[in-house]
């Protein structure tokens, strides 16, 4: 195992990509958004990396074991103009902070070999309290970028989000614009208590303004109810017995 | 001190050896298992693997001090068919997520260095609860495999278990995989709260199904009530005077 | 990306210039005495070091996003004597104590290549109380810079600061006394609770004094205000909704 | 800054010295009895160890600074026979594991340059309960060893310390078995909650008898409450003012 492992399925004939980045975070926005992307679009698998900056598990599904990985799928829209996105998703950040900046560098080299010149982060923003409206939040590399979306009702604030963004959607923009890759964060306001399926349609809502195609919603509140579970379930697995023992915590 | 230092003791002859870990987890299940193979087939100590990923730690045992490490274990079973194991047992698992997936690394080179070319990893899986009746949760990295396993009881659930399985025994089967090797991890429910000798019977009982082996059983819940003591007093002395500078925690 | 990354924004020409150092710290007191002096003596970018020792973010101004770096501004000052600075700032410390050491040094390595020979860290250093009176708490490299110091009303107490300097202030003095530099950490008394101008106008004094320079104090008390308040939108931020998957608390 | 940056102050020489290894630790008995060894027979200070395991600061006494280090010294001990011992002592371990392995393999590799083929590890042992009688517990590389100490009252219990030994104190023993270094450790029981004099006096009465030595033990209960004293001043320091933002605990 090195530090990074790339397991390639498909060799997608990509036109001019956008790097769509959707991994865990805030209320899962960013990785429900990005995950129905890939549903509604049949997107297709063409790459996955496995990292020693992932947490060393593997997740079980009906007894099928997988190494953590993030998973690069090809979407296909043929909407006014047909676009094409590499969609990025996964189950897992990195485990610190040197990991953050080498994984997220990995995976943009990944997103220049398809040839994407253009990213969106996507993920929310916690309020705290109930949202009624849902607004978008904006962080763009150029000023080009803010007047775009900024055009399509996307807020962009004096100082917020007031801790900056972390984790891979921050270095996508912060690593990317060192690369030359115009790149924007798009953060869905959200409670921050539940996985919020219409902070992800808001967030969705945008991309979709932005690129020109419509996406279906229908299935999206399942998914979030089906990933609610999932998490209820670790949150509970998770808040069972401690033993004292570090070594413990291990189901090893 | 290398990474890894491995110290070789016995060049065993071993006819398709079948890799078994059982590092401390869960109601060290997997250790308890795992050692008790060790004791009631006469293994052969074959290797320790010292490693710079393990804690900065020696046991103490009547004075005598033992380096932190994983140690290998050759088991040969005259059962209807005569059966070789590759058992890997130890006091502890990596410190760190980088660590694990190096130490799982290297464990595996190893492994494949004696002809392994399957895998249990055992464990023990947390339900919070005391078991009455004590079923073994599966996990897998072929579908053949399942279905084998399926066969003798093991019990494959859709989302379980929730968190993933953590630690050298989920990489033991995300690495394995990656690798070629069939692997599967054997996990015995138990509350969590206890060193469960139960819980590793039911995983031995399942193992000795697949490789028609019998194992006595006699010792068991002692060898379980020596850990606990162990355990317990390693707890007490956890708990005792903590000083408020980090470097005090050290016996140093 | 690189450990480190250095962009060069300017080639100024400085004059034996010595390196002022205000990373965040207790109180804010070195950040806003190094920020101010930037700001009132028109101090020009000259460089950004990027690093994987920083935290991996971009902050958001504006909804222009700006990777996480340290800054260094060249400041010329037409005092009684013309005084050229080098002055680091930014807000960030590294991630952990390796990071720190291999951070400082890098640090330390731009400011000799523009010609730095001296450094002083400013800092503050918590009482825990309110302060009345402002003292400057003092520490070396050299005895002759204690001297000089002391003459300027500088404290330097036998057992303060108890815990010594931590972080890159620290090993301003610890790695560049070891490269030949002579340094001091000027440390402001503060009650540690709130960014604090009056303490960091107390450094700024003995700076002033010692280089024979004016500085107004007019912005103070503003800038320290506007910092107080992205601090505490940021502690606003990071007390609301924190699920329990670590994950969650990325922004992403 | 490399990992490790030795400066050397002296080169003695040293008839088949024995390294004597005392760093903070449980009720600072080690660090307390290897100091006093170099007070009461004058040691020299021979060598430094500056490392990026250490923390990331420096010391302050009167204003000087001093980067964190390990030193040792030499120590000629006109006994009954003449004795040469190269002490250790410092006030720092390493900040996480691997770096615990990565130092005392360093430490190892000067104890080595400098002669000793023997080691003696000293600590204290928690009981979490006032002593009245100062047992002495040990661990040791070698059965003739153990023999050797417990000829002299040091006890050897069956599973004590239940814990190992964990930091340097331990891989002095570890790490020095796997080079053919013959290495005790000597543990004094201490409360835990206070700089114990009365433990390091028994732990030195055991070594005196051993290396036929005798040493006053007039000034051990002053130097004790000297490091009380400051240790209290650091966790005062520590218990102050603890803003949210992680940065603001370095006093930078």
């Amino acid at each position: 195992m090195n530090e990074f492992d790339i397991e390639e399925y498909a060799d997608p004939d990509l036109d001019d990509p956008i790097l769509i980045e959707g991994l865990p975070g805030v209320g899962h926005v960013g990785k429900l958004a990005a995950e129905h992307l890939v549903e509604e679009f049949d997107g297709e698998l063409v790459a996955r990396l496995y990292s020693t900056h992932f947490p060393p598990q593997v997740s079980v599904e009906n007894g099928r074991t997988t190494l953590a990985s993030a998973a690069f799928h090809a979407v296909h829209i043929d909407g006014e103009e047909p676009t094409d996105l590499l969609v990025l998703t996964g189950d897992h950040q990195a485990g610190d902070g040197p990991g953050h900046y080498h994984l997220t560098d990995r995976l943009l080299d990944i997103a220049e070999e398809y040839g994407c010149e253009r990213a969106f982060a996507l993920g929310g923003v916690p309020t705290g309290e109930l949202i009624e409206e849902y607004s978008v939040l904006g962080a763009a590399t150029t000023d080009a970028l803010i007047e775009e979306l900024e055009g399509l009702g996307v807020e962009f604030r004096e100082d917020e989000p007031a801790g900056g963004i972390v984790g891979v959607s921050g270095l996508v923009l912060g690593l990317g614009e060192r690369r030359g890759l115009d790149a924007a964060c798009l953060m869905g306001e959200t409670s921050g208590y539940l996985v919020d399926p219409k902070s992800a349609q808001a967030v969705l809502d945008v991309l979709g303004d932005l690129l020109a195609f419509d996406v279906g919603y229908g299935s999206l509140a399942d998914r979030a109810e089906e990933m609610e579970e999932v998490i209820a379930k670790m949150q509970e697995m998770e808040q069972g017995p401690t033993p004292s023992d570090d070594d413990l915590r291990y189901i090893g």
